[in-house]
């Protein structure tokens, strides 16, 4: 299978061309002012499918955006791989720290990826690791080295909790029959040292709002008689944690898994550099739950972050008011065995009972998923880390991340099969941020890495 | 002097639509976008104490935006009064809550105004107040009288610290030189309760921001390890009060002024309920400081609120994101001798030293002003509270306000005189709020008793 190399060799340019163009489309799903855009995704992606050789397509219609299905039956003793990805992107603000407009993609050199990485929101995260899935597909079909049947399920609203897509999975179970389901959606340690995600977090968002007086006040009139619902909030999101930065939500920690010595030992040889990590996000320190190193915290340690918060006068200059109301996005990463929904009740009660008088307080769930931990002696891993061993020349590490996919545990439940997450990203590559990139190494990597994937899980599961 | 009713009858629609025009220009000093507007209402201000019989009449050039002056000087033998108002308005948003565009005044009747209120940004802070001054002093003018001298100050940054007139009046004493300041930019208690402010408080103004990790981070692959400068804000603000909601800044009420039992007791007898109090805000309780009341907590007592936070994503749906920076507007408002430099300098420090390792803190300061406590036993005073008796009836009761007009003890320091601060607003209008208005019978009351003070205040000072 050398011919993967050529192949990418010929058609590389052409690779990056198309990836560009896909890159272009703002599919932001949380804006509602984007909706075109984002069905123009789909489109897109549909006829990124059938030119790459797939007998079936369709747009399928969901309560919200449709998500793209595709399929190459070849035959139906041999097994079948089920690859999911996400068409939509993160919003791109604060767009002011862009060093170039996030939809329109340009490749430069970095420290890391010397060989250029394109620089778009949704480069990494997931346009540019799903087109790879594709790529690869349009490889073997062009080459004649497909081995086993393919399914491609594209959705358009990862980013903002999969709700649609938790409709259509129930309601599509045959149609989407599988023996494993293939995700790139993660990262790995380094390019030069590959690892395969083996745990996810699970997530539970929710949106507070504290509403004191019924309009805003004069500062000076009313400072100091009313609650100030900025205040107030302050204070309630300042109490969810305490000293040793525990969460204080009453049951919060009930059912988290607790990991051995000789587990938390194992974790703790994957090669990591305290220093290096503190020198790229220029702090001084690094910040979190007591008795956990930054490693455990950010993976296997549930977490509890204010993604956004606002109220009263935020223009230029001084405004002496009292807010009517005051805002905040709440995130909680959980892990496995922390049921998301169960959570987010925990969070809602517990925080309406610390309201003080004088204040009122709503919360309303965003979205939420569980978390998932894939273990390490199915075939799917093994063909995972094969192939990486055949294009990196190394075995990879597994490793647990700290980020959620949330719809990796309904697939579980739904569809009985386990998801593989073969991730080429790196966390340096700024998902979420302004300025995310995707190495061009790394992209071709994928694409290389891929076909070798089917080859080894179809002989390994016949 | 019962013309001046007679004046009024015949001019009123003319006051009210010169007022209505005045409105409609957005002044707002905080935002630069406005400076035209803000430069058009300075040069409207002078037309109208042209036509309404001043003399001498300047744009004066400031580092910042002009300060009109104005004044009709018809003896060397008799007293001179000061009227200071100013011609900026504050910002108006947020806007959705307008049930009528802030710039387009309408008069509508309000349950305490049900001869019509005009509901526009500045209408009653400060454009309709000193435009009162304007009205009875073409009045006195036209009617041939006018007892005393008159200068006119009317600045354009009050609401954002009038930097600029602290730097002209230290610069003019000699043209500025007078035996009182009137300035109406403060309330009453109520329509059938007239009452005379004799406190202000000072006021010191910050912006804070909190840095964390260089850049936006995936709130999944970083969360829990890294300090969230949103998280970390809302501890340090929430840590300046502690459980009594007194004020945590060591040293912050080394200079407050502690008032006797007996002057609480005569305050406490100013007619105030809790029950409407909180009717009127839609709250379900009052908040402050332990051991005094609502009315203590708004004046006598300094306060720490929020004025502004923002930080991360604040737009529709749900982002997964750690912020790298966080910032907050506060604002101090402080009782006389509590020095607003001094205090910044105690904020700024004790902010600096409860910053957590992980990130970087800068505190700037804004704006501030001293203190002020008014005697009631000068002949200003005495002048007012008769003016008051001879338009409303009732002698009107001695009030210390929680607003600060930080330019009153720069007056007094530097023009050596006192001022009277006679208000004819409520804090019923709304003021610094959507939908601030101003009571059609309170701007044409203000306009009867204002020549009653000029008249008994020549007669008592000669």
């Amino acid at each position: 299978m050398n011919t993967v190399k050529d192949y990418i060799k010929t058609h590389k340019e052409r690779f990056l061309e198309e990836l560009i163009q896909l890159l272009k489309i703002p599919s932001i799903s949380a804006d509602s002012a984007f909706e075109k855009d984002v069905l123009l995704t789909a489109d897109v992606i549909k006829s990124s499918l059938e030119e790459a050789g797939c007998d079936r397509v369709e747009i399928c219609d969901t309560p919200g955006y449709p998500i793209v299905y595709a399929e190459k039956i070849i035959s139906n003793d041999l097994p079948t791989v089920l690859v999911y990805g996400h068409y939509d992107v993160q919003p791109p603000d604060p767009l002011e720290l862009w060093t170039s407009p996030p939809f329109e993609p340009v490749i430069k050199p970095t420290e890391v990826h010397p060989e250029g990485a394109i620089f778009a929101r949704g480069s990494c995260d997931d346009k540019g690791q799903m087109y790879m899935h594709v790529k690869a597909f349009e490889y073997m079909i062009k080459e004649d080295k497909l081995p086993c049947n393919v399914k491609f399920m594209i959705e358009g609203e990862e980013e903002v909790g999969s709700e649609s897509l938790a409709w259509f999975v129930p309601r599509n179970r045959e149609k989407l029959a599988n023996d494993v389901i293939l995700i790139s959606d993660t990262g790995m340690i380094a390019n030069d040292i590959p690892s395969i995600t083996t745990g996810l977090r699970g997530l539970s968002y929710v949106e507070v709002e504290v509403t004191g007086p019924n309009r805003d006040l004069h500062s000076g009139l009313y400072g100091g008689a009313v609650a100030n619902p900025i205040n107030i909030l302050t204070k309630m999101i300042a109490s969810l944690h305490d000293e040793n930065n525990y969460i204080t939500i009453p049951g919060f920690y009930d059912n988290v898994e607790n990991l051995s010595k000789e587990e938390r030992a194992e974790m703790a040889k994957a090669p990591f550099s305290l220093e290096a990590y503190k020198e790229a996000l220029d702090i001084d320190s690094v910040y979190g739950e007591k008795g956990y190193t930054t490693n455990e915290r950010n993976s296997i340690r549930p977490t509890l972050d204010v993604n956004g918060i606002w109220g009263g006068y935020t223009g230029e200059g001084a405004k002496t008011v009292i807010a009517s109301k005051a805002y905040a996005k709440i995130s909680m990463r959980l892990v496995p065995n922390q049921d998301w929904e169960g959570i987010t009740q925990l969070f809602k009660t517990h925080f309406e009972v610390i309201a003080p008088k004088g204040v009122k307080v709503k919360v309303t769930p965003h979205h939420g998923g569980q978390g998932y931990v894939t273990p390490i002696n199915t075939i799917a891993y093994k063909a995972a880390s094969k192939a990486y061993k055949q294009t990196f020349g190394k075995t990879p590490i597994p490793q647990r991340s700290g980020g959620s996919i949330p719809i990796v545990s309904l697939f579980e439940k739904e569809l009985e099969s386990k998801t593989i997450l073969m991730g080429f990203g790196l966390n340096s590559d700024a998902i979420h941020s302004p300025n995310e990139h995707f190495g061009v190494w790394n992209y071709l990597k994928g694409i290389e890495t891929i076909p070798w994937f089917y080859k080894y899980f179809t002989e390994l599961k016949t």
